[in-house]
């Protein structure tokens, strides 16, 4: 019995073209090498079909609810009206936004070339969200090894062809998403660390830009959003949620500051609606703003030539 | 070999007391048995410790960024206020907040009892958190196995004593941090479910509220922040992230309403210095609806002689 595993075992080796997913002796194979190889196919398959991808973009805060899928909706649409082709990851899977600020509903299908993105049709902005696949009643329980599982599926096995641009928008932590994009996804272009002026929201922002820096990627601005307010009535501005704080946060990480986004109605009307505001509203100083950090972002990008 | 091996199980099988923590065979012993006293052991010590601890309401959104944790300071004060005895765990590992709001700093030490809270000293609020622990600057990078260990010791080796209220402040989404509290807490007496008006934020709470109704914790009720503000100027009041989620959430899952708690810059101001909002603003219309709420709070707890 021991002799007739062993002969398998020559066999494997002797016949093995290290192409594992496809082997049919897979689930007979007990050569450890064969999990490594697998691996490195998948990550084979991840860096072909990234290959396609020019700039890969992951939108960071730590904190929650700082508008980093809003932000990263609007620039998106933004880089998308300035006629570049984008894509949207949506790696926050437990309480993924993205789909419903863009309006859509439904699946995602499996073509013959892998899982074909949904696009918003008005800006061919291709997106993939585990709020496609995900009821909208059921929450997820998902540990680290499935997350990871999840990225990797969503960077290998989605066709998502040639794009100028892929927008990453990343969940609050800096645990097992972070991690898992800053490993498995590669020749990351850089992060866009969003904030709110608040000096507690700095505090956690500070520890997802390190995480970013640590892994050799590179903060490619800071923004603070919800930056002041402006009375639709009397025009007063109000830092409800203080101000500064993203200056303040850029310069201690030595990175760009993008500018100061401030708190308008007509943006969260926009996103339960499923219409990215830049898109609805392009000449309103919030979008003209926006698109000049389209702008900067996309010199700064192609300076480094990446 | 093999039988000294044998002999070894025998003798620790003869004499085991199952109290595996104190046993001196400890790392000899290969009984897998073992690993599950050590477990029930330490339940037995999470079991003792929180018995002690009349209500446990854990404070969550699936969202982030909706004010979990300027709620949870707040509500916190409130009971303290109406001299209950109060303590919070900061279940946000990731992106700790707590301690910044009460405007402590350092560390946590450990005494004969286990380890020591650090006080709030005007309100004697107890408070355990990760940023007690964790450098300012360092990201932490745990996955679901580490955050299960640092929750359990948390509720085991904290010598939070007698208390009337533990708050748990829960990190955005519903995977290993709302799990572990869900599996290893006994007896949670309830949820608070905070949202912001948005659709798209509703979206995300109903999925938390869901989780928890799935573990057979109550929603002690449904608060609805960040809504509305009135300018400072003209008094007029502008719904910046939209109105009436946070009622209709309450009704779609059958919860009660807790009230909407409008965007003060106060609230900002007050967290960034360290101070609770309602602590320092007692007679401000937001700190009546909040202790309003602890009443409420307090009243469906101690019908339910919980």
């Amino acid at each position: 019995m021991s002799g007739e595993r062993e002969i398998v075992r020559i066999q494997v080796d002797l016949v093995c073209d290290k192409n594992c997913e496809a082997c049919e002796k897979f689930f007979d194979c007990r050569d450890p090498y064969k999990y490594q190889v697998y691996e490195r196919r998948r990550m084979d398959i991840v860096r072909e079909r990234m290959s396609k991808v020019r700039h890969k973009v992951m939108v960071i805060a730590g904190k929650g609810g700082t508008g980093k899928s809003t932000l990263t909706v609007n620039l998106s649409a933004g880089m998308a009206m300035k006629g570049y082709k984008v894509g949207i990851l949506d790696q926050d899977f437990d309480g993924p936004c993205i789909p419903k600020m863009f309006g859509l509903s439904g699946g995602l299908y499996l073509g013959d070339t892998g899982i074909i993105p949904r696009v918003y049709e008005p800006l061919g902005i291709k997106i993939v969200s585990t709020g496609m696949v995900i009821d909208a009643d059921e929450p997820l329980t998902w540990y680290h090894e499935l997350r990871r599982g999840a990225t990797e599926e969503f960077l290998a096995h989605v066709d998502w062809q040639e794009l100028d641009y892929l927008f990453i928008d990343l969940p609050p932590g800096t645990s097992s998403d972070n991690v898992n994009i800053l490993q498995h996804l590669p020749d990351l272009s850089g992060a866009i660390l969003v904030t709110v002026p608040s000096l507690v929201s700095q505090g956690v922002a500070r520890r997802a830009g390190v995480l970013a820096l640590k892994a050799d990627v590179e903060i490619l601005g800071v923004v603070e959003n919800m930056s002041g307010f402006a009375c639709p009535h009397c025009g007063e501005v109000s830092y409800i949620l203080r101000e500064g704080g993203g200056r303040k946060l850029a310069e201690e990480l030595e990175a760009p500051f993008l500018g100061a986004v401030p708190l308008d109605p007509r943006m969260s009307e926009c996103c339960d609606e499923g219409v990215p505001f830049i898109y609805k509203y392009p000449d309103s100083p919030v979008s003209k703003l926006l698109l000049g950090m389209c702008e900067e972002i996309n010199k700064a990008l192609e300076a480094k030539g990446r």
